[in-house]
């Protein structure tokens, strides 16, 4: 059985585990507040804001250095909603990547909001599947993600190497602008249609 | 009458053409050979691959000067099919806008496969209308294009001003990408649902 540790315990974090249970995993989840837990998952999410990260790394880096690493954020300037943090043309899963170079790092779940997970649709009133966009280097991580996200009934694609998370942040940013200008609500977004 | 002038004549040229004059735009195209055209459009759309525009605005850059013209363009480095060839966290709108500093650049068109302006759905099994992103930093502008494409039979959304067009690009990129290894098919990719 695939095993899970989920790091965070807000909206994106039930919403993942919610999928990754529905597939017959095994989560575990560890709270932010939480500094010296074990971590006993094969693949471990980082379910939180993209500043939180920074501490995980500083707590957890041993447990971290070899795991499955997943990294849901999108690194905005939430005073400016006009920019992103990480440095230009990077992206907050590289950066995560060189903190921890045995890792292997993913990009996933930052393009989908917390509902579409849920609701298994992208849109209120619509039919397209939600799908669950892969980045990675590891393609055997990449593979197995996507294996327990379609178990737990969404879609999933592998999207390029972990240079794409540098794309897939760039939608995650411009589909948050979209929603926090009521161009679409919350429950909708991007859906990949074949 | 809202009147159009198309550079081009490939794919996109003719459904951005058909999209417009089904919304009753009067639409001239000018192929990419002629270089001493009379525009007639109140909007310029440059419908061409990328690598073109240098030597439009070259030939055309007094009669483009104060136009609104709407950059359809992913600048891909297509050997590599691996990053784009403009500078880090710019985009080739923002390139145009430096080009011509009176113009009205608005970006739109980039995100859609032309498949998908002629049937007005994303994915051939698909209820999702196509929508146009339109980023750019004239409102009137960006309302006007807007509108064009909304009487046509598609939807239309303001992505933001023309630095979002950095955004849309990566969205373009990543779109390209799916469809060059696969993942989605040419008459499918990104649609937006409410």
């Amino acid at each position: 059985m695939a095993s899970f540790t989920i790091f965070g315990t807000g909206n994106m974090a039930t919403a993942i585990a919610g999928v990754l249970t529905a597939g017959g995993a095994e989560v575990a989840h560890v709270s932010s507040g939480d500094t010296t837990a074990t971590i006993s998952g094969e693949t471990v999410i980082l379910a939180v804001p993209y500043p939180a990260i920074t501490e995980i790394v500083a707590n957890y880096g041993d447990q971290l250095a070899e795991k499955v690493i997943v990294d849901i954020t999108n690194p905005l300037n939430f005073e400016t909603f006009d920019e992103l943090v990480v440095p230009v043309g990077s992206s907050a899963a590289a950066e995560l990547q060189r903190a921890l170079p045995a890792a292997k790092v993913l990009k996933a779940f930052n393009t989908n909001f917390a509902a579409t997970l849920a609701s298994g649709k992208v849109g209120e009133a619509s039919e397209t599947v939600t799908t669950v966009l892969i980045a990675g280097d590891d393609a055997a991580a990449k593979s197995a993600l996507g294996a327990a996200v379609t178990a737990g009934g969404l879609a999933a694609v592998d999207a390029g190497s972990l240079k794409r998370a540098h794309e897939l942040e760039s939608l995650g940013f411009l589909q948050l602008t979209l929603a926090a200008s009521e161009k679409i609500s919350w429950a909708g977004g991007f859906g990949l249609n074949n």
